[in-house]
């Protein structure tokens, strides 16, 4: 059975669509501000499905108070899906006195839940933060269904190596050719980007990354493949933290950007349900 | 060492003049909404303090993102000091379905505080849940020295009998009388509050009580007293967890309504710094 967060609202009508069953949770806030759940009915193992985009702190709280209900309930087994992860970028100490914030989360949520499923995570070696069984799922079949046929023989992009695997795992279930920007320094005080040992002239070209917020990164990758001869150019992300502006800025840039709807926002037209209800 | 949490800003230079030694935290938000936090220095033992007021998922949340830090930094004892706690009054199960939501809040503090210090908690048996050190701080001394001299031979006043152990605290530390009131059915459609074998008239009265919101029984008490002829009225509470308009509302039925600075409120004339320089 799956209980429905305020954070994944938006994804509760596919759930139902796809066959899942959800245990109706009553979410509200008291006039001083606390929130106050509900769930009604109960299972012996419970989903839950909360995302975690702004307001992050709101989204967290309400996970663990709806997990000390379901565990009052008499929930046995209880799985966190948390398709977008707040708090996971904040992934090292980079500065003496920071916190490494993603793992006080998944301490957090480590209270009640048994195990922890989040999508494309930041910076993956951080689930090991997570005593239980900790998943990180990928949104490439999803992302390479919904650019396949708009790409044709394209080519699919990362923004930088680091970023190479994911673009690599939506080429491959195209059959596509991958690979990823570099920067080259062309003086002393210039930097540009350059795609690596591909040639993109006359092809559609998609950059994948995983999270897209000012949208710099994308645009200044889309207008150098426009110089070099691409034709079409897509950008896709999982996660939409855009900031202000940006998806109208990184729209103007490109022939079409689409984000997963980890985070609902007017682009997510990608759809992770399918995947939640795999597990 | 002391961490002062945003929460707990108000108290800063109080703990400050009365010789607490504090290090400096950094607390700031990203533009999507997560919060950073960074504390400057580091020491083997440091007592977080922290109010769980309004915004209260941030104030929560922060409190683990700070003891990430603060632990990340090599402190060994971890005391959190948490002047209002939120969600204390969702303190039992009222309808199947629900959480116990103070449990869920002080198992998550549990992750990383060894020790937990609160005031006046609205259900005192609910610190069971925090698995180590919990302590109830009691604001009566307080209460006390504030209102003692504007008291005089006055009486001290509970709204109920379960608020009666508050009245007799502060009472006693002023060597005064002490009761509380009842509800008497004056007729089958209307309960009236009588205080209890105790004879306000030509006396000053003090009301005391954990929490304030609507103010109501309060201010029902309060023209009753002064029917039976009392003297003065003053009103005192723990925590002003004040509704629209309450303050305003209170303070025009009463002589005056002060509330200690758990939560920082324009009544919040009685100070708890100085129970938290004593730990």
């Amino acid at each position: 059975m799956f209980v429905v967060g305020s954070g994944a609202r938006h994804l509760e009508d596919e759930i139902k669509a796809l066959g899942g069953r959800i245990l109706d949770a009553e979410i509200k806030r008291f006039p001083d501000g606390e929130k106050y759940v509900r769930v009604l009915g109960s299972s012996e193992e419970v989903t839950l499905v909360q995302s975690t985009f702004k307001p992050q702190d709101e989204h967290l709280v309400e996970m663990i108070l709806l997990a000390d209900a379901l565990r009052e309930g008499g929930v046995q087994k209880l799985r966190a899906v948390v398709p977008y992860l707040a708090y996971s970028r904040q992934d090292r100490v980079t500065k003496e006195g920071e916190p490494v914030s993603v793992r006080a989360v998944m301490r957090t949520l480590a209270v009640y839940y048994d195990e922890l499923y989040v999508f494309d995570l930041h910076n993956p070696e951080t689930l090991k933060f997570f005593p239980g069984k900790a998943v990180n799922l990928s949104p490439a079949r999803a992302v390479a269904e919904y650019f396949g046929e708009k790409l044709g023989e394209g080519v699919v992009l990362a923004p930088d190596k680091g970023a190479l695997g994911r673009a690599k795992a939506v080429a491959e279930k195209l059959g596509l050719e991958y690979s990823h920007f570099h920067k080259v320094r062309v003086s002393p005080t210039e930097v540009r980007m350059e795609p690596v040992d591909v040639d993109v002239k006359g092809k559609n070209v998609l950059i994948v990354d995983d999270i897209i917020s000012t949208g710099g990164t994308m645009i200044r990758a889309a207008n150098l493949l426009r110089e070099m001869g691409a034709e079409k150019v897509f950008v896709a992300a999982t996660h939409g933290v855009f900031a202000e502006g940006a998806i109208e800025r990184v729209s103007k840039a490109v022939d079409e950007l689409a984000v997963t709807n980890t985070i609902p926002t007017p682009v997510s037209k990608i759809s992770v349900v399918p995947e939640i209800l795999k597990l």
